[in-house]
């Protein structure tokens, strides 16, 4: 293995290490390539070296000599500072390598942040995830990618390694991204819709177990619903996705519109139910806290954890 | 076969024979009863006639002697005109014989209604059915219901001729139809959540069948999504189950959760964009017609009939 040549194994680095970048890195050092890791903060570095991880002292060091930099960040502002800011790896990544954006944001910023890395002769992959934590550990991600076609071929050997299905949507970033926040848009109304409902149930008495198997076999069945109405039943709000997130997305999707001059009502009516769970003390909980919401402003009881 | 005993097929009366009442009427009658049916349009009339079914000319004589009538009607007020208005049945009915309550409604409704044909000596099931058209002729629908022991048995072999699943929700009327109201509550912002999404995803000029793909992959799907998005792909609004529908079911879970001190800002959202629809001119369009109204007030194009 050569450090500078043509022929080594893949170096990636990944920068972020949450519950996503963690498993996304291991991942990739499972299917061979040279994994070093950063984070921020170091609890999430001490982790990664417990569990055999390489990490950096600082961003310049984690990107020196890597092919592809996966960014797996928690917003547009973050990306930006990672690229960009004070410490910024634009100009310390190697010529011809990609830099991998997972972080849900805004399909204009995802284009602005590409053309001014390509003007860099660097490349750019927008690249938004979906799927748990359970499944970036297992390499069973879905990526919803747009970039060009230097970038995907950069890129490629970490698509392979950290996800079951690549969607190619195009030879330019911000497509990607809003391919993200058609999902993201949907998802969060439709967690809002089981809260609304699974709670209004609640409140006429009817047995919920049995409204949650009737409406998993009906069309009124959504993914969230079969996902998130299970913490209800168990009154178990540990966060697996937390109230925070679709604050952030659901406020991106009302901007995008806004600004496109595109009405959002279900949008704005759900968006506004996050801000109240948030505003209430419920930001960190899991998103399914909605329905205790929507109970605590009705007097409906819920099932508590057992 | 005799005509007033004990040992004869079981004779069934089918009240409105619209998409829904005709096929269940055939499925009745290919199961081995004996049916008679009516409908206040003649031309619904003759199409069952035309079809060898047995019409009755008015609603008297379509339940005499029927051990089951089945009421396939719009919504409470008609249920409540077909069993106690000038020309109601509830004093026609057989003794013993059971009402098969069918029509969307406020539980609250459904529940006096039983009351009052208890009152009688009647049988009333509180039955919402769920399934199309198609799966209405197959026998195949799906029937949430609740309702007396007694009213159960005496539905019996209607319910096995109608339904591929029976649900038994309770032993008093009202539960039935509660179910109900939750999936036409979660169905209803389901497919404005689908039509805002999609009509967005044409804004932003994405490849609307790529959207489809992705999103029925994802967590962002519903099952109406799934089923309603090939309308405005294919740009067929064809009525397969119109605006009015949702105006109706969105109001009675608006009036009842407003009853019941329950804030629905989801249904709120939803509803008044079916009341746009329908106010545009798109109420006797199919529901995924939202599509197009969400385009016309942002200056969107959808694709078109080919």
């Amino acid at each position: 293995m050569s450090l500078n040549g043509e022929n080594h194994d893949p170096r990636a680095a990944v920068i972020g290490l949450g519950s996503m970048g963690f498993g996304m890195a291991q991942s990739m050092a499972r299917s061979g390539l040279e994994v070093v890791g950063y984070d921020i903060t170091e609890n999430a570095v001490a982790r990664f070296l417990a569990e055999g991880g390489r990490a950096a002292q600082n961003l310049t060091d984690a990107v020196e000599g890597a092919d592809i930099v996966v960014s797996v960040v928690v917003n547009a502002q973050q990306t930006e500072a990672v690229l960009f800011g004070p410490d910024g790896i634009a100009r310390a990544m190697k010529p011809g390598s990609v830099f991998i954006s997972s972080a849900t944001m805004d399909p204009a910023v995802a284009r602005s942040l590409a053309q001014r890395l390509e003007a860099l002769g660097l490349h750019y992959l927008d690249a938004p995830i979906s799927g748990g934590a359970a499944r970036a550990a297992k390499g069973e991600l879905t990526i919803m990618a747009s970039g060009s076609p230097q970038a995907f071929a950069a890129a490629r050997p970490a698509l392979d390694a950290m996800a079951a299905k690549v969607y190619e949507l195009g030879d330019v970033s911000g497509i990607g991204a809003a391919f993200k926040m058609i999902n993201q848009l949907l998802a969060g109304v439709h967690i809002a819709a089981a809260c609304e409902a699974i709670s209004f149930a609640a409140k006429q008495g009817l047995d919920l177990q049995k409204v949650y198997e009737v409406i998993t076999a009906s069309a009124g069945n959504s993914w969230m619903f079969e996902n998130r109405v299970p913490h209800v039943l168990a009154g178990d709000y540990t966060p697996l996705s937390a109230i925070e997130i679709f604050v952030k997305d659901l406020g991106i999707v009302q901007d995008m519109a806004r600004a496109e001059r595109y009405p959002v009502p279900l949008v704005a009516a759900a968006l506004q139910m996050y801000l109240a769970a948030s505003g209430a003390g419920m930001g960190r909980d899991d998103d399914s806290s909605l329905a205790r919401l929507y109970a605590q402003l009705s007097g409906t009881t819920l099932p508590s954890k057992s």
